[in-house]
């Protein structure tokens, strides 16, 4: 793929944060059934469901930019989750393992708050202002993921696993 | 890898960050090199120096813990660099490529500020609180890198691309 302008490069990214939700959709069923704590295990099926409506915006936003909704394959967020899989695997405590899922969703919120920040900024740029809010609705909604997900460590998550 | 308690994951994730922040120092220069605008290689200039000061202090924290200081493979990091080096090598305008060029460092920055955050939470439960502190100072840096990435993003990157 050649990117010779900012239209190209944000279009080069939508594509990339496509592909890169997806992803976490199909990666999200194995930490839910892992998780133990039930509040870890309801915020990641909130999440899920939330990023399904993400998927859906991210649609719209290729409609509004005329371009076909097709992902472009993220080595980012393939390395992000491979890595979430293998400490997953590595963690033979299940009090513990809440810990290590939290940490990792917290890694993929991170990789989508930064994509997500930085598409708010070209869109505005372009003149995409109707793509701008959208995606600046699921940039609020990855922030407030990432929030909770901290808070629901704070709670409860580490001092059980410091106890395990 | 076996990781049964808090500690083990507090090890592992403070090795996974030491190799991260090595790849890293070996990818600034090449992200020096292809960006034009000056604020911008500045600020990667001073970045790589800081990134050296921040290899040392993880140094400082493996001593803490009594722990030798090696890294381990982290698989999320090379995805993201991975992905960086592929966007600028498709990026064929000098403008543009300087607006990836901050995209690709920020979630660098990204993934860093994350685990730093989350290390800092452990350190603290665990009783780290001099490595706590240590881990904190880096935080905070990884924070300004990325506050000043978006300041010379809006300040003229990504209108000069825009004009490109």
């Amino acid at each position: 793929m050649s990117v010779k302008t900012m239209e190209d490069l944000f279009v080069a990214t939508l594509k990339d944060i496509y592909y890169a939700e997806k992803q976490i959709l199909k990666a999200l069923p194995g930490m839910i059934s892992k998780a133990d704590n039930a509040a870890l295990k309801k915020a990641l099926e909130n999440h899920r469901t939330e990023t399904e409506g993400q998927v859906e915006r991210l649609e719209k936003v290729f409609q509004l930019v005329d371009v076909p909704d097709r992902g472009k394959k993220c080595e980012a967020i393939e390395g992000i989750i491979g890595e979430a899989k293998e400490h997953m695997g590595e963690i033979e405590n299940e009090r513990v393992l809440d810990a290590g899922i939290i940490s990792s969703a917290q890694a993929v919120e991170h990789y989508e708050i930064c994509r997500y920040g930085t598409l708010i900024e070209w869109a505005k740029d372009l003149g995409y202002t109707e793509a701008a809010k959208l995606l600046a609705q699921t940039l609020d909604e990855e922030r407030n993921a990432d929030t909770l997900l901290t808070k629901i460590a704070r709670g409860s998550v580490n001092k059980d696993a410091e106890a395990a």
